[in-house]
């Protein structure tokens, strides 16, 4: 498989922990966000939207994260990025949205970029931006996680592929994680475990920190 | 079930399009986004992040409208949301989260008033802002989309859910739909449909339009 990625973009992130929970092995291929290279024509043809990340497996090239992390786990079931019962399931992708749909996507860098040139917003206005999403979301996600090592039980599966990169970037823009004690807890649980390592931003070949 | 929801909420008229597509009836409980309702300690008994929909179904409490949608097609298969073969999934999962992740997060009503009350922005960056992930998601959706009824084949399903609330969006907040042509006419295919016709906004009861 070849990954088409960025080692600071949660949604490469994201697809990198899940394929590190299967034990795919895959070929990375970096794409420079800050250079561009998402608008270039390579890219382009692969992804329409000049987003990250792209997954090709063969003749198969899939988009966007959580459909990724499903084909995944509808194609190399085990072990299992989602739990058993459609209940526990719901659950699961709840939270993972969570992230997905209603942090994330406001702290993406064309955002950020739009809201810098167009809105003229300082330094200081951009990381309280950024900072409101998160504490908004993860005060939420704090009282819906139940007390077990990982939100399906004993195992991490796609709520923790989108969380991890989630905290990571509230640590890098100063997001005091001592609020939410359930969700620092389970991201340090799951920052002992290689495949979390393995696809940590500062593991990749592109990483500039 | 219960599904509480607002006429104008984007995520509240996906679930409503698909619990119509799979022929389930519904109680439907107006939460007024615009009064402040999702604040409300009843509803965020119910929805932490105070955010819509959230479909009941005795015992069970779902959020997310497209953790909802997926849990609809686990458990009423027939007719199926999501096409067979994961390939085919994934392409669907993917159409639908650039408009959930994408596009919709950035005309949420919290951010679009976050963006009045501490940037200042003017209605008309507003307006501009609006069109301007519009644009861009549409642009690449449309080269994504194959020339058939409905993006899956012969039936509607989990990417219609999200696209007909996004092109009523889009028509709301001025946006050229003639630039679209494919994404227009799977709209106007759809919006003949009964599932669809009385999932829109002006069918509900609380509609103001």
């Amino acid at each position: 498989m070849d990954l088409y990625g960025y080692f600071r973009s949660s949604a490469s992130y994201r697809v990198r922990i899940g394929l590190n929970l299967k034990g795919l092995s895959y070929d990375y291929h970096p794409v420079n966000l800050l250079k561009g290279d998402q608008h270039g024509e390579h890219y382009r043809k692969l992804n329409p939207h000049g987003l990250l990340p792209t997954l090709n497996d063969g003749d198969t090239s899939l988009t966007q994260s959580l459909a990724i992390l499903e084909w995944l786990d509808e194609t190399h079931p085990e072990p299992a990025l989602l739990p058993k019962g459609a209940e526990a399931r719901a659950y699961i992708r709840a939270l993972a949205q969570s992230i997905a749909s209603d942090i994330q996507p406001l702290q993406n860098l064309r955002v950020l970029k739009y809201l810098v040139s167009e809105f003229k917003i300082t330094e200081e206005q951009k990381i309280l931006w950024i900072q409101q999403w998160i504490h908004i979301g993860f005060a939420a996600l704090e009282k819906q996680l139940k007390p077990t090592p990982f939100a399906a039980g004993d195992t991490p599966g796609l709520f923790e592929c989108c969380l991890l990169p989630q905290v990571y970037n509230a640590e890098r823009f100063g997001v005091d994680m001592n609020q939410y004690p359930k969700i620092q807890t389970m991201a340090a649980t799951c920052n002992e475990l290689s495949a979390f390592i393995e696809a940590h931003p500062q593991s990749q070949p592109d990483s500039t920190v």
